[in-house]
């Protein structure tokens, strides 16, 4: 498949870029190992795995890519990573990153999950298939394969960069604040004119979606049973004796049943909406503007679904989507869960679930008003354990970062859809909110998928040129740098 | 341990019965070595799990034991076995068996559970340790023991025998009423004055809990998501998708929160109680005479708890436990159910339950009535597979089985409690229900537990010789035909 390099008017502001484009494309066998390498090394902080080989890597890979300090953060958990890149610029980017995956079952994916390996994906092209690919390690690579590149070529980087990254991200980033909390890192950050993920942001067509924030999501546990309460007993018991004996996992569907309403799906818990900001203007344009039939058709199949919430319209689901925060069941797990029954009553019921929450809502309030709502019931037996979560982020949509995206995809020529937030989440409020106040946002082009489920993948090599490939990607990283330096210098006049 | 056979006026009936016992003494080895081959060999009808050779290892059982013939009679589930032993008497005893036992996991027993060790048992005794121990194989195989001795004698047996054998116990008895609509098993077991299932009815005290029938039970699962309705995922999908997809965990949570009151536990679905009999004064009492304290005590320690429902009285508590219907989840299970969380919506939510059902409700009852109550609240998506069941069954006192038990514990000094149920099933209604109408029962003594449960455990010697051991065990048994003959001659006269 022939390489499609970014021409255009974005491209002719980056300097000497038909070389720096060379050494990308020379720079690939590298900077795919690097990427299998890493995928080879899962960081999985449920698990406890690799927490501190995975923190290793991330410095290692900070300082391969030219960062001139790299150090490791600890935290009470999986440690963060701080890295400097001082071009003597004026303008200083604060860069994002994750270098842990979500948890994966080998026996669900058709393509060794660690292993990372290169097979066709149907007339798309040839994708790499393994747990992180798309969801972050892919685009992150891609990332740094770009600061490689410009300073290959023989030039500084147009700004400095000031990137911090984390272990905890797939548990709701548990410690992440400690690392932000450190003087030397919080300084640094405040330096910049905001902070960026880097993101395989487009779809089928090549259209990116960027967006000017992200919902917040909480992590917690209900759980029930013999540890909270004696009316259940210690161990599974013969379930003759629920006729004398209480049965924790219907205590647990009592408390569940409290969160959403009858409808299943909408919230319950008391002042759920209290600050909860309904969409402007602006935003339902932006999602009138995302809300095409083909997107529709191709999300239904790829989500497998043949109905959105109540069979509504695809705009009216999309404004769900942006706007409603979420109590989203993850799992439940009680008793005998084999094929088939077996007569016990369980010992221990437990529900894993999440809120996901927008504007301007705060992880610290949602916690405690479904404490209190429990509490009030009565459910004083149910134990809350909250694993993890941060609140939403938003940034304003002419902020240098949002700016610097929308001039460059319309000088390259990539379409783009801005949608007004993410559905999923990051921690951007850890950049977005106080005390720090900067802009955050994603970024990037390229297309993966299977973030969260099996056979993860990544596009490297794109048979149509609207989608970029690995180089492409990261050439469109080179570009960025370049606009963002530019439109900031405006600022400055 | 000194062996404390039985002695007294019960005894005396029994003709030989000093070179009985000499013999059961003597078959010792033989015996134990037939219970722990058999329990290395679990037939679990849930896992497909030794269904042939389940079934043959019971049929070889039976006539090595005497029985003069023995098949298996094919189902469309696992097996079922048929014997039968002509003493030319003028009595017919039905003889219940299972050869199945309870799903088990390794892991969790601290002797393995297939190779049935003996292990001592605090200042109780020797217990043998296995799956299937108690529930039933030992207590089978002392009856057996107690056949082979009588033959070993030179005797004839005082009563003719009719065996029937399921593997299917512990799957509610699926496939067991075609073995006795077998029109030769069926008109064998009509010949009997009613059937009985060797059991360990001992406590720790040595008294017997007689029971006058049992409830029926159902096992059912109901199962929500993407193979029931397109409102839900095919796959699980990233939970941020909650804001637009239906979840089929709170869809289930929504089923079952009107399966039972607010309570948490007494059963809500419509027409529950139309057909449930209160009990009768004579029950009452049977209940108040077993409700004392320190068997309570020992009974709270047992299932680790610290309060009945409600926190009442033992007395209340017991005539919960005898006399009301339960709806009961066995398990949950949806999505993630790992450490801790992840972000995905399920394509999946199953609840595993069972009803109890007490006279006068029957198993069609009740799954009709469960599948009317979800239908009229508009759950047609939520699929409700029913895996086995049976109806409750009653006995009466004054049945030819249950007045030889009183006269045999009453002339051996055993102590005994008559209870008006069995708070857990066996398919009694099989036998007790149109068209045999025969009366059907559980009797035995020795003592174990854990039925169900990790470190099943079956008492082989007793250090209190009012608590029975293996040996004694047979000897009752062998003693109890002798009774049996005895009034159901009387009856006769």
């Amino acid at each position: 498949m022939a390489l499609a390099l970014a021409v255009g008017p974005a491209a002719a502001r980056t300097p000497d870029r038909d070389q720096i484009a060379k050494i990308v494309k020379a720079q690939r066998p590298a900077t795919l190992k690097a990427l299998q390498d890493w995928i080879a090394l899962p960081t999985i902080a449920a698990e406890k795995r690799n927490a501190t080989a995975g923190a290793d890597y991330m410095r290692r890979l900070a300082l391969d890519a030219g960062f001139q300090q790299a150090k490791i953060i600890p935290t009470d958990g999986v440690p963060g990573v701080f890295a400097t890149l001082d071009s003597g610029a004026k303008t200083t980017i604060g860069i994002y990153f994750m270098y842990d995956v979500k948890q994966f079952d080998p026996a669900e994916w058709s393509s060794p999950p660690l292993e990372a390996r290169l097979v066709p994906r149907g007339t798309e092209g040839q994708a790499l298939v393994g747990r992180g690919a798309v969801n972050q390690k892919g685009p992150e690579i891609a990332f740094l394969a770009a600061i490689k590149a410009i300073l290959a070529s023989g030039r500084k980087l147009p700004v400095n960069l000031v990137l911090v990254a984390e272990g905890e991200e797939e548990i709701a980033s548990t410690h992440f604040a400690q690392v932000v909390a450190v003087p030397e890192v919080r300084d640094a950050l405040a330096r910049s004119i905001g902070v960026f993920i880097p993101t395989a942001g487009q779809d089928q067509n090549g259209s990116v979606n960027m967006t000017l924030g992200a919902k917040g999501a909480v992590e917690f546990q209900l759980i029930v049973g013999g540890e909270t309460s004696d009316r259940y007993p210690k161990a599974d018991v013969h379930s003759s004796n629920h006729a004398r004996i209480e049965n924790p996992a219907w205590r647990l569907v009592k408390a569940l049943d409290t969160l959403v309403a009858a409808d299943g799906h909408t919230p319950a818990i008391d002042g759920w909406f209290e600050h909860v900001r309904p969409l402007t203007d602006r935003q339902k344009q932006l999602i009138a503007e995302a809300a095409k039939p083909e997107v529709e058709a191709q999300e239904k199949k790829q989500l497998g679904i043949g109905k959105w919430i109540g069979d509504e319209p695809y705009g009216t689901s999309l404004e769900r989507f942006y706007s409603q925060p979420t109590v989203n069941i993850q799992g439940l797990v009680a008793g005998y869960t084999g094929v088939g029954g077996k007569t016990v009553l369980p010992s221990r019921a437990e529900a894993k679930l999440e809120f996901r929450l927008v504007p301007a809502m705060t992880r610290d309030e949602a916690e405690a008003k479904l404490r209190a709502h429990l509490l009030k019931r009565g459910f004083d037996d149910v134990k809350v354990v909250v694993s993890g979560g941060y609140g939403p982020n938003e940034t304003a949509e002419d902020s240098v970062l949002v700016t610097s995206q929308k001039r460059l995809f319309a000088e390259a020529g990539i379409a783009y859809t801005i949608r007004p937030r993410n559905a999923g989440s990051w921690p951007g409020v850890i950049f977005n909110g106080p005390p720090l106040n900067l802009p955050a946002a994603q970024f990037g082009v390229g297309r993966g998928g299977g973030a969260h489920a099996p056979n993860e993948w990544l596009l490297i090599d794109s048979s149509d040129p609207k989608v970029k490939g690995l180089e492409d990607t990261t050439m469109t990283y080179v570009d960025y740098l370049y606009v963002v330096a530019d439109e900031a210098a405006k600022r400055r006049r």
